[in-house]
């Protein structure tokens, strides 16, 4: 299958990197030509990561097309997701002109995380197929997909997106209704506020307090969500008894929860306690990636074989 | 060393089978004598997941003894883990009663969620010995241990406790003031919050935001917490870089982030889309605990290498 994707940023290169490696062909377009070498050289080192994760043409880039045209990017192509900076005259720009060059069947992928579909609508003559596909950072390996129609995207559009993510290991969750931030970075914000309203009261530092996300409830948000692990702790009593139990305790908590504002006075808490300058960021990201791959593979390697099991 | 476990319902089971593993002699008492084999059984399940950490003496119960009596049980240990049911009077009862029995450098850890230590200090002569150590469900395999002591703290014990805890392979997180829930419970009362906000307000299903935490930022805060990922996100602009770039969009999650209430309401929505039947709860913790695991020993080896390569 061809794809083309619009825009070759940090987004833009991971989608590139995930597009090669389950095998489709990638025609990529930025208005900066000097973006090609960068989408090469991220797909190359991406290539051990999608190897781990099973992907059969990790690291390829002989599917890869570089293309100063926007307009003869997305001629042939399947679907088109499109990473454009986040402004809304430079989308619609760029819709209309590959809109007169888009196949009959092709669907616009918008990986926008702060405009919406209505605004994007706007700048097409077609509004039934486009989708906002928004991704999870880095798109090549967080299966996270945030998917969001309305009541003018074609019936079928819909599923075909569904299908096309799950075919490349993802995670497509559709919203039934627009909101800033979608789930993800709803749900972040929150965490956020809560830990940096913690900080402020002096309950532990900024880095404590994320230490113990990390080793306590956030290990196990990377297996379940809230939900179905209150009611996995519940056992027999499920969610139900789950609330009648500890009901009152999360009332407690929600009453108590803080709200904070980044004015400058948590400016400044943020530099006392969280020297940018102290951090080792080099191997704390070579951390991150090679744990995330991990997790990745563990879920991999479980739901596989769950699923041969059955 | 020796310990005391006082209460062996989930909490107190899964307590012995972690001191035992770590290899330390366990004494436990439960004023149900039906409960030696319970926790023996505990102990033994929880081999397989306890070896795969390199815990040596993982599932063995040869260094463990059930009493019958909480004063017999504390001679000679040198720290008490108490896991008395959440009622003041019980806790207090449960302190006149072996307090006598203490040896000089012994230190009560209380795994109270609910109560304050201040309150718990009431029941005891001596207050400069009993700290609080909140563990995280399931404490022999989650890391975090928020610890909490206040002004009547003996200055030593506080250090004793932390470099216990993670001679046990525990990440011992000190809070330097009271706050209902400390900080794991408060942090995941707010995700689960805004998860059932935004159900309720028709996003998502209860169960598709789930699975969008599970495979999006629940994944990433098994590695960090989110002031980190933000800092590391944001790259050498660090985290206030981050601010200056996405601050406004915080603000907006913020200002828009739901309150609700655990009313008929809610529990109806809960039940429409959230059936407890329609779950296979025994293969969902099994995956729940082999991720689980799988996770933490990824964890340490990826932090031993690093720690033998520095």
């Amino acid at each position: 299958m061809r794809i083309a994707v619009l825009g070759s940023g940090t987004i833009g290169q991971s989608w590139c990197a995930l597009f090669l490696a389950a095998g489709h062909s990638v025609v990529a377009y930025d208005p900066d030509p000097a973006m090609e070498g960068q989408i090469i050289a991220f797909v190359q080192a991406s290539r051990p990561a999608l190897e781990s994760l099973s992907y059969q043409s990790a690291g390829s880039v002989e599917q890869f097309r570089f293309s100063k045209s926007a307009a003869e990017t997305v001629e042939g192509a399947q679907f088109i997701q499109e990473n454009a900076p986040e402004k809304k005259h430079l989308k619609h720009e760029l819709f209309s002109e590959i809109e007169a060059h888009l196949d009959s069947e092709a669907v616009i992928l918008s990986s926008t995380s702060g405009i919406t579909l209505e605004e994007l609508q706007v700048g097409l003559r077609d509004r039934s197929r486009i989708v906002i596909a928004h991704p999870f950072n880095p798109p090549h390996l967080i299966p996270l997909i945030e998917l969001l129609g309305n009541n003018e995207t074609e019936q079928l559009v819909m599923e075909r997106v569904r299908k096309f993510y799950e075919s490349l290991g993802k995670v497509p969750i559709e919203l039934k209704k627009s909101v800033p931030g979608h789930i993800a970075n709803r749900i972040q914000a929150v965490v956020w506020q809560e830990a940096l309203h913690l900080a402020q009261e002096g309950v532990a530092s900024i880095l404590d307090i994320d230490r113990a996300i990390a080793n306590g409830p956030g290990i196990r948000w990377s297996i379940y969500g809230p939900s179905q692990l209150f009611s996995l702790a519940a056992g027999d009593r499920g969610l139900e008894g789950f609330i009648k139990h500890l009901g009152p305790s999360f009332q407690d908590w929600w009453s108590s929860a803080g709200r904070v504002e980044l004015n400058s006075k948590m400016i400044d808490m943020i530099r006392n306690q969280f020297s940018h300058d102290d951090q080792d960021l080099d191997s704390m990201k070579m951390y991150r990636d090679e744990l995330l791959v991990k997790i990745l593979e563990a879920k991999n390697a479980i739901e596989n074989r769950k699923f041969s099991e059955s």
